[in-house]
This record gives C-alpha cells, sequence and structure tokens, in this order.
C-alpha cells in the first residue's frame, strides 16, 4: 500500500526549507512539542507506561496532533522515544519515571549482540499504522519521523542506562573498536529501518536524534560514531525525505555530523546559525536554536530573542525555526503558540 | 605575615608554563585529584560531612597533600568547595550526597542578597592556617588557589541546588538584568576575595572554576557573565599568581574566557588544544585536555592518548597537562600515577 500522505506535503515550507528553498514563511516545529508541556497530554498519558503507548496507534496518532492543533505548527513530529525501535526487536528495557530508559542486562559483550536482531517492518505494524492514521488527518502538515542514533542507543545499552559521562561505552569503543563497530552497525540498521518505515508509511522528513554524541571528541566522533550514524541516514535515501540530524552540545560536530548524510542540521543555542552555518557549509539547511531556558523569560526579552532567530535564520536559504534542544515540561504552552505566530508573522514581513 | 611559599615556587615548571615560559618539562596535575579517587582521602573524611571538611586546615592539608605524594604531580590544589566562601558568609547552605550543594532559601529578590554579605579574611581564617601549614610542607611544589565564579555560584543560590537547564538563573538574568548584575557583582567579590586569601597566604597560581557556564550562548556569557568573571580575576591582580580560568563545555566561550582575565585557559576535551589556541589567540597557556573517559580504557589506548595531548601540548609555550574535566570517582588511582610518570617521560624526551 502506499504512502497515503497528499502529494502536496512534498512543497510544503518545511520540506522547502530543508531543500534550501524558497518559503513562503520560515516554517516551524518544536522538539518534544508532544508531550509533557501539554495538560491534554497528560491527562492522556495518564496510567499509560511510555513505551506501551508507544505501541498503541491511536495513542501515538492523538498524542502527535495535539501540539499541531493547538500551536499550528508547520510539522508533526512522530510521538516515539529513542529505545522504542530496540525494545520493538525483543531487548528488555522500560522507561523508569525519573530515571529514563533502564536495560535489564546490558550490553557488553559479542555474544550480547544476539539480544539485538535486526529490525524489519513487522517488528512495528503500530509504527506503520500510527503514521497512515496520521498523515490522513495531518492534511498539508508534514509529519516529521523520528529514531534515536546508534551512539546514543549504544551508550543506553552499554550503560544500562542514562549516564553522564559515558564511561563504560568510551571504555568498550577504545577498548574492543570490533565489538564497538559490531554493536553500532547493528544498531545503524535497527535505526535506519525505524527511519524507513514511517518514510515508507508517510513520513515527509525525518529526524535522527543523538541526544549525547555532544559528549564526544570530534577524533572519537569520526572514527566511531560517524559512519554508523551514516548508515542510518543511508537506510532512506532515495525515498525523497529530507534527514534532520541533531544532537546537544555538537558545535564541535557540526561539520561532520552534516557530512553523515543529513540535508539538515540541527543546531543547539550554544552556536549561532551564522557560526553553524559556516561550520557546516553550504548547501544545508539549519535547524534551530532558541534557548528552551528563554521560554521562562517575559514575553518582551523572549520576543526578542526570537525575531533574532528568525531574522539570523533568513540571511540564508535554509532555515527551520526550532528551540536549541527540546520544550521544558515546565513551561507554559501558550507560550509555544506565541512564538509560532511569531516566527509567522517576523518571516513574512 | 609574609607567605611562607618558598620563592623558588615561583620558578617551578607550572608557574612557568602559566607564564608561556621555558619549562624542563610538562607539568601535570588533575582536576579534583585530591577526592574520592583515593582511599586515603575516603578514610580520612568518613564521618566529616565536606563543608565541615573544608573548614579543619589539619584535614584540608592532609587531602591536598595525598595526590601530591601518591602521583608526584607537579602541583598541589587547595582542598575545597565551590561553595565554601558563600557558606563562610553566612548563607545557609549544605551539600547532600548524591544531590550537591542545596541552598534553604535560594536567592531571588533583592532583599535576598543580604544574606550575602562580602567576603572578608576574617570570615575564612582556616583557608589562611590551611595555605600557610600547606605550603610549608609543600615545598617546591606550588599551590593552585581555588574558588568557584560567580555564574556558577549564582546558578546555585537562584536555583537552590544544582540544576540541568538553568532555568530560574537564566530567567532571572533575562528578566531582571539589575538584579541579576547585582547579585553577580556580590558572588565577583566573594569569589575574588576567597582567592585573594589563598594567594596572600602563598598560593602560587589560582584556578577560577566555573562549572555550568557551558550552559550559556556566547552573547548571553559576555553580557551577563564575563565582566563578574573578570572581576573576580582582578582581586588577584599585581598578586603575581597566574589565573587559570576553566568551565565545561566552553568550546564557544574560549576567546571570551582569556579576555576575562586569565593567563590559563583550561581546554575540556571536546576541543582540540590546537583548536582552543587558535580560539584564544597568542599569549595565553592552555590548560587540559585527556577526556577523563579514558581512565578506564586499556593502557595502551590511554597511552596514546596522553601522549597525543603532551604532544600538541608541546607545540607551542604554555601547557599544563590535566584533564579535560575533573577525575571520576570510580578511577584506579595507579593509573593517575602512571599518567603523571608518562607525561613527565615524554615531555623530557
Amino acid at each position: 500500500m502506499p504512502s497515503t500522505a497528499p502529494a502536496r506535503t512534498r512543497s510544503s515550507d518545511l520540506v522547502r526549507a530543508a531543500r534550501c528553498e524558497p518559503v513562503s514563511r520560515t516554517p516551524v516545529w518544536f522538539m518534544r512539542q508532544a508531550g509533557r508541556s501539554l495538560p491534554e497530554y497528560r491527562a492522556l498519558r495518564e496510567g499509560t507506561s511510555m513505551l506501551e503507548a508507544c505501541t498503541r496507534p491511536e495513542l501515538v496518532t492523538e498524542i502527535t496532533l495535539q501540539p499541531v492543533r493547538r500551536h499550528g505548527v508547520d510539522a508533526a513530529i512522530f510521538f516515539s522515544d529513542i529505545v522504542v525501535p530496540v525494545a520493538a526487536v525483543g531487548l528488555e528495557i522500560e522507561i523508569v519515571a525519573g530515571v529514563g530508559p533502564v536495560v535489564a542486562r546490558p550490553i557488553r559483550s559479542r555474544a550480547d549482540l544476539e539480544r539485538v536482531p535486526e529490525l524489519t517492518s513487522g517488528h512495528v505494524p503500530y509504527v506503520t499504522e500510527a503514521v497512515r492514521l496520521l498523515v490522513a488527518e495531518l492534511g498539508d502538515t508534514p509529519l516529521i519521523g523520528f529514531a534515536g542514533a546508534p551512539f546514543t542507543l549504544a551508550s543506553y545499552l552499554v550503560e544500562g542506562g542514562p549516564s553522564k559521562n559515558h564511561v563504560r561505552t568510551k571504555a568498550l569503543m577504545h577498548g574492543d573498536p570490533a565489538l564497538w563497530h559490531a554493536l553500532c552497525d547493528r544498531l545503524a540498521q535497527v535505526s535506519g529501518a525505524f527511519l524507513r518505515v514511517q518514510a515508507q508509511a508517510g513520513a515527509r522528513v525525518v529526524q535522527l536524534f543523538d541526544s549525547w554524541v555532544g559528549a564526544l571528541s570530534r577524533a572519537d566522533y569520526t572514527r566511531f560514531v560517524q559512519p554508523h550514524s551514516a548508515q542510518a541516514l543511508a537506510a532512506v535515501a532515495g525515498l525523497d525525505v529530507p534527514r534532520i540530524h541533531f544532537g546537544v552540545g555538537t558545535g564541535e560536530l557540526l561539520a561532520d555530523m552534516a557530512a553523515a548524510g543529513a540535508e539538515v542540521v540541527g543546531v543547539d543555542y550554544r552556536v549561532s546559525l551564522t557560526d553553524a552555518r559556516e561550520r557546516i557549509g553550504p548547501g544545508h539547511a539549519v535547524q534551530g536554536n532558541l534557548d528552551p531556558a528563554l521560554l521562562f523569560a517575559p514575553w518582551e526579552v523572549l520576543r526578542a530573542a526570537v525575531v533574532e532567530v528568525v531574522e539570523e535564520g533568513r540571511r540564508a536559504p535554509g532555515h527551520i525555526f526550532n528551540l536549541g534542544h527540546g520544550v521544558l515540561p515546565d513551561v507554559d504552552p501558550d507560550v509555544l503558540t506565541r512564538i509560532t505566530d511569531l516566527v509567522h508573522e517576523v518571516s513574512t514581513r
């Protein structure tokens, strides 16, 4: 069955900006726009675990649609979690409130790799179904598919949970590079296939999210991570979906992340869009980069910061407005709506 | 009473490297070398709270000396905590195990500023005493004085404890810049005076540590933080003590941190020493920058990484070998001794 996404989403401002083509106004969406900042989300999630929620197509659809309806953003982001694909292939993992993903038996030997088989669309029928439901509902608004990148997945699997210093992960990559590459090769397949399922079902853009990659030096990134991110991104090559690649604290890695095969590089708030463009070089779009903490500042301050990001973004083709990191849970959602309107207003002037 | 530090510590490799002068070999010390990685430290601290320990000169002296004896490093770092000076002036604060500093009543209004009076040497007689004891014991090894920088102190005081996103801190700086600057002006006095007490008692170098400043954009740093760091560093100008300034994740801020008045800029492992020197410009020494996670990798891998940092450091005058962040508590202390020997060996070749 072919994608049910209206063909015209291909010429949406989001897709055009991702391709560095002219836009009618700067497209805007927010990382983690679907989530705890919305009371309607908290009500819907009540009593359902995160991973359970991610396997229920109607729930995923409703959660993904909530911020689009409320804020009028230019894209929906598929509601999922970074560890959904590894859970889908059978790895024992749960998301513990206040902690994050916890892996019952971490991956630390070659034998452990058997617990992470390749992912096929048969592992995630609920994703295909949710994407189809979504694109039917979304009309002209494009859907962004989502997956965690191999390094971040590997860190969770090797450490057994969230980690501040990624000590075991780095010890493995340096101490047993062959095992490291075998693990990341597997995770790149899982991650890439997860993106591909979404793209084939109708997602018009994909985002590969590498939460923790900013913990690496550039030398470690290019040697141990970039080839695997490239493999994951290559899984959707030829499907006509621009690829966004983002990580936090990645000022030193922007050019290498672009070179991994992304049309759009997400920029955190520590680096200006101008500096980011200079580092990345021509031919790529940028996404970002308002400091999410500014959403707690008075409106006049926030307003000026939003206008600055929009104006800076417009100095060259290819800018998708976003935060420089995910929406914080305590934020007043009305502020996100105001920012959306302001971005549109300023960029059509 | 004048400083009892032997005058010859002024021509130690540490001080010479800090001034970009020729050295007999690359000086090495480790941030957090005095601390939980050492069994003799854990034994000594048993039953004594962190803040209590910091007020006992004999204990501070012994803890500070432990890593110097064990590893043969080229500097002692004064054992203290970032919040010691604010506790010394009377702010109610405690260090909670597994959490960090917790401020009973956070600072959020102009009236709250009264709870952070100016610091004089009379507030910290135990610091003066500990430094004097130390320099008498240390002989030719120079002592590095230590203080937390105004921004990091402000973040603890405004948030009420450690924070991931510094939301209240950023909301305050943007929402009430006058109060923010008043608070940081006070904290710069406290921080600078704390460094000055140590320098006057015999510390030969000082390090101003801005743990969290990497959470700021460059624009926010230059407007809201740099003037106050400069004020703190200026408090020891004229005392003939080179000043090291370090923060984590500060690749974007290195030049501005140097411009705040530091002779030496600490570099974390995400940026190469070569790139750091290029960003900072000539006339400054650099300190760093081995990834602390590599201390858990096999020796051959670690060895190569150490040699690389030493060789890169030697390409220009002015390099102090260190980690790109503090020693992790689980590290095998023998590894630190091996690294110290290796740095010395490689740099005298």
